[in-house]
């Protein structure tokens, strides 16, 4: 791609509604795509390239980090991100290339030291914060310790330092009733990060002995930035990202995107995105509501965001982008509540598209679409083409 | 996989109709799927997500075993098993890790050596286990040879020793009217071992020159046990297999499958379902006569076969398994009477699979449905996911 990728002034919105591909309601044997009024996105639909993505491939369940990847065009087995960074990312943490990054939860161990709750009753933030203070001044020899509050329960351990080195095992045993697990090198130059954090986690257990709220940490998915060339390197695009929620725009920030003001909604994006249009040759938008009513396994909820999307899309239709990409990083049925292997909907409209006689966006329809089911990484060079930014390949 | 795979009570039930898929009928233009009556399989395509499936790619014609290793989740070029292995594990023999197994034929030559029926006009079981026994005490310097009955015609030849290599190649010419070829060695290492087969079968020709049955033999698959992870390793299943032939026992032994009883049809077998349903969350049944009927290159008798085995089925049905799947391992069509490249109908029932809208168990029917044309191999990993046995991918 690197060699027959070019510059032109064509515009790509990548407009990625999160999780939202669906099952069929038991009832009305209609999905959330086919119950919900869309006007707006059938009328893409009926002058769009139609299709179905699998993100990572058939039966994977893809996470928030490799459904976004696929959809940048990486493939998103080779470029696994661990929760690690993943968390940092999720609260607007600056992380360097040599930072090894760790999720946390603050939990409870009874007197013998076996984890009672894994989440610690789900405390509060505010608390969570409080704990957070409490071991903000742990300090080892090897590394400079951080430690940030995230949501509920949830924090994030940064080690900063030469030599560090993420191939550790966890220490959380993702199951209440055991002790928090020994944190184990898994390469040789890794065994002085384990002494570190072991010594972190043996200075935190002690530091949070009469605390009320939680009394221990457990740690996993240690990890770091992955060495990933960035979107102008491979494309040659200049990048901007317009979403709500950090760790989108963490993502996006991984592949060189530049992070563009979102506001509260979809209405104040695509305002953001009208006011930047000029600057950048390609957008990417994310809507996050649709998976979490997903998420909530609340049916008629999911379909109401949807709804809430499409009334909300005319601004983007008056801009009228050479290449506009409607599709999802995965699916999030309400009847499973949870993200799902299911292929998702796909949509893309250019003046050289080539449109199917898709006339609905959904399911399936788009499953007779003229791009049938394929892989998400396939969509970057297909966006690249209709916007007429890649060369021949070959004589 | 190993890492997303999780175990769980659900159960899974892949039907593999051996050879199922076919070609229109010249005068009524209709294949032997759609010829047939077949109303429990078009009841469960109501209810399912359908496709064609590729079992090694497009063109290929597989022999039995990459196409159900594909159907098993492996690669089927990756894991080439020999004809011998899978003979050898088909009849329950216990083969070693340096153990050489090979596939032989009694088969009749004429006065000049030419091979005029290669398998002997399929002899009885019977006349080829004396058969056997004639061969039994053959004895050559080098290895230790052992010499099995299987069905009909065919035999398995096994040597024992050290320095053994099955890089040989086959005596059989695969049709009438030659005369058996020389086996000859595929690399310097397997000389001693070419030297000890061709002695073997120069044994066995004088030995059974005045035998009515047959007078010969002819050996192909020269091969030994390959490294190959187990269901179980791979996906956690506890996995049982009930098929009535030999070779597709072995091969589900091979990965690591429970062999369970048969009896002599799928009548019988979907008995042996029944009884040991609680005990396995993993079943793989043979069913073999639309192969045989289509090798035979009898039209109607495959359309026969298919009724019977859809006869068969409520006891199935009403196991009303987690996830069923009923697809072949390739297309035996009966104009073409033998194995053919042609994609092969699927369908996957589950509570989790998104119905299409096909309505028929048929080649065309399937073309339609939500999977469109896809590799077998993707079949495992999509029925983990209906079975809600495969964690998320990724943070």
């Amino acid at each position: 791609m690197k060699k027959i990728s070019r510059t032109s002034s064509s515009k790509i919105v990548l407009l990625v509604i999160d999780g939202v591909g669906g099952l069929p309601h038991p009832e009305t044997c209609k999905t959330e795509l086919e119950s919900a009024r869309k006007p707006n996105l059938n009328h893409i639909a009926r002058e769009s390239l139609c299709g179905l993505i699998d993100p990572v491939g058939s039966g994977i369940t893809p996470g928030s980090a490799p459904g976004h990847l696929a959809l940048f065009g990486y493939d998103p087995i080779k470029y696994n991100i661990g929760r690690g960074v993943l968390e940092a990312l999720g609260i607007d943490l600056e992380l360097k290339s040599k930072d090894i990054a760790a999720r946390g939860n603050f939990c409870t161990i009874d007197d013998k030291g076996i984890i009672t709750d894994r989440r610690a009753g789900r405390i509060s933030t505010e608390e969570n914060a409080d704990l957070c203070r409490v071991l903000s001044d742990i300090d080892i020899k090897g590394a400079k310790i951080l430690v940030r509050p995230v949501k509920e329960h949830r924090f994030v351990l940064i080690l900063q330092g030469d030599g560090l080195s993420p191939e550790l095992t966890d220490s959380d045993p993702q199951q209440v009733g055991l002790a928090p697990k020994k944190i184990q090198a898994l390469s040789p130059q890794a065994r002085g990060t384990a002494e570190i954090v072991s010594e972190f986690v043996s200075q935190a257990r002690s530091r949070l002995k009469n605390e009320p709220a939680a009394n221990m940490v457990i740690m996993r998915g240690f990890s770091q930035l992955p060495d990933i060339p960035s979107l102008s390197e491979i494309y040659k695009l200049k990048p901007g990202t317009i979403a709500v929620y950090p760790m989108y725009r963490g993502l996006a920030k991984l592949v060189g995107m530049q992070i563009l003001p979102a506001g509260d909604n979809i209405t104040d994006q695509l305002k953001s995105l009208r006011q930047h249009y000029r600057d950048y040759d390609f957008f990417f938008i994310h809507f996050k509501n649709t998976d979490s009513r997903g998420e909530d396994g609340d049916f008629e909820a999911k379909v109401r965001a949807i709804e809430e999307l499409d009334n909300a899309l005319p601004p983007l239709l008056n801009l009228n982008p050479d290449v506009l990409i409607v599709t999802g990083d995965h699916s999030t049925p309400a009847n499973l509540a949870t993200h799902s292997w299911h292929p998702v909907p796909f949509m893309l409209k250019s003046k050289w598209c080539f449109p199917d006689n898709v006339t609905e966006f959904s399911e399936r329809a788009c499953l007779a679409g003229g791009m049938g089911r394929f892989p998400a990484v396939e969509i970057m060079p297909l966006a690249m083409a209709n916007a007429l930014k890649l060369d021949k390949f070959g004589a």
